[in-house]
C-alpha cells in the first residue's frame, strides 16, 4: 500500500481539505503514477458538492490528470517506469460488452468504473481522484501523453479535449465541413482549436461580446453572438455539425435551426433542468439530429493525444495550488477562468 | 384546359364539397392522369381546416394518388398511356439545389411545391390535390405503380408508406436490427409491414391491447404496451431505431431509454404542441440520437414502391365514396379507421 496525500469533500457542505489515504498494492497489469497535474473539471464540483446525488464520501476529485510513471506490475507491458501518461475520466469497464468490444468503454454497458467516486471492480473500494499525489491504475487504462506538450496545460485534454474531439470525430468534422461550437469555456475552447486542426470552418456561438477576439485568437473563424437574431439568422440552414458545450439550460431551437440537411447538434454538458422542448417540425423538415455524446473511449482518447501532439494543441490554463482549490471552484461557478483551472500537485508535496 | 370535377374546402369551417375547376394544358413534359383511387391522409384534415395555418382556399385535398395516364406531353419519355402510375407529396421542386440533386427533393432548400396547397412554379397558381377526377403532373414526380398491387391498397403507399420507407432505410432497417414502431395508424400499419419485410426484428408500441393481435397479423414480432413500464424496460437499451409515428403530444423519455448505443429515434409526426422536452442525460449516456424524418424523395419513393411490388405490400384500406369524405374526418379523428380510408374517384365521375 502507498500513503497518499490529496484533499477531499467530507460531505456535501464541506470545502475540499487535506486527506490521506492508502493506494492498493500494484496488481499484475496496474502502473503507479507520479501525479504532476490535475485539470479542474465542473463535475469536480458537482460531485464535490453530490450536485448528481451519487457521492460516496469521502471524494476525491480529478479525472484530467498528467504524471510520470514511477512503477509497474509484473504483467505491464506498454509502459515504462518514466513514461509521461494521463488518466482520464474511466479506470476500468467490463471490457466485455459490445461497446468496450468496439473501444467505446465510456458506454460500457455494465458500467464504466469511474476515476473517483467509482467502485473498483475488484476490490469493492471506492476510487479517488487525481486531486492527489499518487494514482494506481490497469495499464489499459492509461494513455500515453507526447513529450512535446506542455504536461500541465495538456491534462485537461484527458476530461475537456476528449469530450470535444469524440463528437467532431464521429460526425466527420474537417476540411470542407462548418462546425459550430456553441460556448466559450472550458470544453468550448478546446472543441474551437481541435475543430480548426481538424480542418473545419469553425463558428464559435457565445451570448458575450468579449469574447470575440479570444474565440479568433483560439482558431474560431466566424464569432456569432447567438443573443442577436439577426447573426444567427446568416448563418441558417449551414452547418454540418454544432458541438453545444453549455449545460445552462437554454432554447435550442436557435440552434437545431442553422444546421443544414441531415446535420448533427451533439450536446456533451447535461443540464440540472432539461432545455425546453426542441420543435420537431424543425428536426423533421431538414431530417436534423439532435444527439449527446460522452466523453471517449480510450483507444479515441489516445489518438486525440496523438492529435494533439502532431498539432501542438493544449488547453489554456490558469495553474493553482492545491491550497487554492476552493476559491477556483468558486471562481470556476462565475467563468472566471480562461480556461482551465490545472492544479500544480507539487504544492500538495511541500 | 381540362375540365376537372373534385372536392374542396371553401374555408376552414366549412365541410369539402363538389368543385368545378380545370387541370392546364400539357406542358412539354407533363402526364395527364385519369386518377383511380386517392388515400385520405390526416394532413389532408389539416389542411381542410387551416390547422397549420397556411391553407390557400379553395383547397383540394389528396396526395396518395393513383391513376392511369391518358396523356403525355410532347417531352415525356418516361411514361405511355395506359400505365398505372401514383403521384404523393410533391409536383415539383427547384431541380437544382443540393437536396434536389441528390434526389432529395422534400428537402428542396428553395421549397417544394405541394400536390396541393402548393404554388405551381411556372404559373402562380395553387395547386389542386388528388381529391379529383384527373391531374396533370411533370412526369420527374409521376411514380410507376407495380402492376401486381391493388391499386386502390396502394395508393396510401405514396405517402403512408414512403413517410415510413424513408427512415427505415436511412437508419437501415435490415436483418440483424431491432426496429420498434410507435403507433399503430396509418403510418404504423405501413412501418410495421415494411420493416418486416425488410428482415428486421419489429416490435410494434401501442397504448391499446386490442391492438395486439392485428399488429401480429401485420407483422410485428412482438408489441408492448407502452403504458406498461414493465414491458417497456424489459425493452431497454436494446433498439437500433424507432420509428415514431405519433402525432400526439407525449413524452419521448420512455421510447429514448429503448434505444441502444447509437441508436436513433426518429420522429415523423409533427404535433400541434411540441413534446415535453427529452432528457439530454439519456441522450448523452449512450450517445442516442433524436432525429425527424420527412417524406420521401422522387427516387426513394419509387424504390418504395418497387419492393411493396416485390414484397406484395399494400395498405389496409377502407373504400369510401367520394361524397362520404366528412364523415370519414370525423371517423379518423376518432382512430376508428383500419388503417386508411381510400376514395374511389369513380364515385366522382357518377
Amino acid at each position: 500500500m502507498y500513503q497518499t496525500y490529496g484533499y477531499a469533500a467530507q460531505d456535501a457542505g464541506s470545502p475540499l481539505a487535506p486527506f490521506e489515504f492508502q493506494r492498493r498494492d500494484l496488481r499484475e497489469h496496474d502502473v503507479r503514477i507520479d501525479v504532476l497535474y490535475c485539470g479542474v473539471c465542473h463535475s469536480d464540483l458537482h460531485q464535490a458538492r453530490n450536485e448528481w446525488r451519487n457521492t460516496l464520501y469521502p471524494v476525491v476529485p480529478g479525472h484530467e490528470i498528467v504524471g510520470r510513471v514511477v512503477e509497474t506490475g509484473s504483467g505491464v507491458t506498454r509502459f515504462k517506469t518514466g513514461e509521461l501518461v494521463g488518466v482520464g475520466c474511466l479506470v476500468d469497464s467490463c471490457r466485455s460488452c459490445p461497446s468496450c468490444a468496439e473501444g467505446l468503454e465510456q458506454y460500457c454497458e455494465n458500467g464504466f468504473v469511474g476515476t473517483y467516486n467509482g467502485v473498483d471492480r475488484v476490490s469493492g473500494d471506492v476510487t479517488f481522484g487525481g486531486y492527489s499525489t499518487m494514482l494506481v491504475v490497469d495499464e489499459a487504462f492509461v494513455l500515453r501523453v507526447p513529450e512535446n506538450l506542455d504536461p500541465a496545460a495538456a491534462a485537461p485534454l484527458l476530461c475537456a479535449g476528449i469530450t470535444t474531439y469524440s463528437p467532431l470525430r464521429t460526425w466527420g468534422a474537417g476540411p470542407g465541413k462548418k462546425v459550430g461550437i456553441v460556448g466559450l469555456g472550458g470544453l468550448g475552447h478546446m472543441g474551437v482549436k481541435i475543430a480548426a486542426a481538424m480542418g473545419a470552418h469553425v463558428v464559435l456561438f457565445t451570448t458575450s461580446a468579449s469574447k470575440i477576439e479570444d474565440a479568433k485568437r483560439l482558431g474560431a473563424h466566424e464569432v456569432v453572438i447567438s443573443k442577436d437574431p439577426e447573426q444567427m439568422q446568416a448563418h441558417a440552414n449551414s452547418f454540418d455539425l454544432i458541438v453545444n458545450t453549455v449545460a445552462a439550460q437554454h432554447d435550442l431551437n436557435p440552434f437545431i435551426e442553422l444546421l443544414r440537411r441531415d446535420g448533427t447538434m451533439a450536446l456533451v454538458g447535461a443540464p440540472e433542468h432539461d432545455h425546453p422542448s426542441p420543435q420537431v417540425f424543425n428536426l423533421i423538415m431538414k431530417r436534423r439530429r439532435l444527439a449527446g455524446s460522452l466523453i471517449g473511449g480510450i483507444a479515441e482518447t489516445q489518438e486525440m493525444l496523438d492529435f494533439c501532439g502532431k498539432h501542438g494543441l493544449t488547453s489554456d490554463i490558469e495553474m493553482i495550488k492545491m491550497q487554492d482549490i476552493n476559491g477556483a471552484y468558486e471562481r470556476m461557478l462565475k467563468s472566471d477562468v480562461k480556461y482551465r483551472f490545472v492544479i500544480d500537485i507539487a504544492t500538495l508535496k511541500q
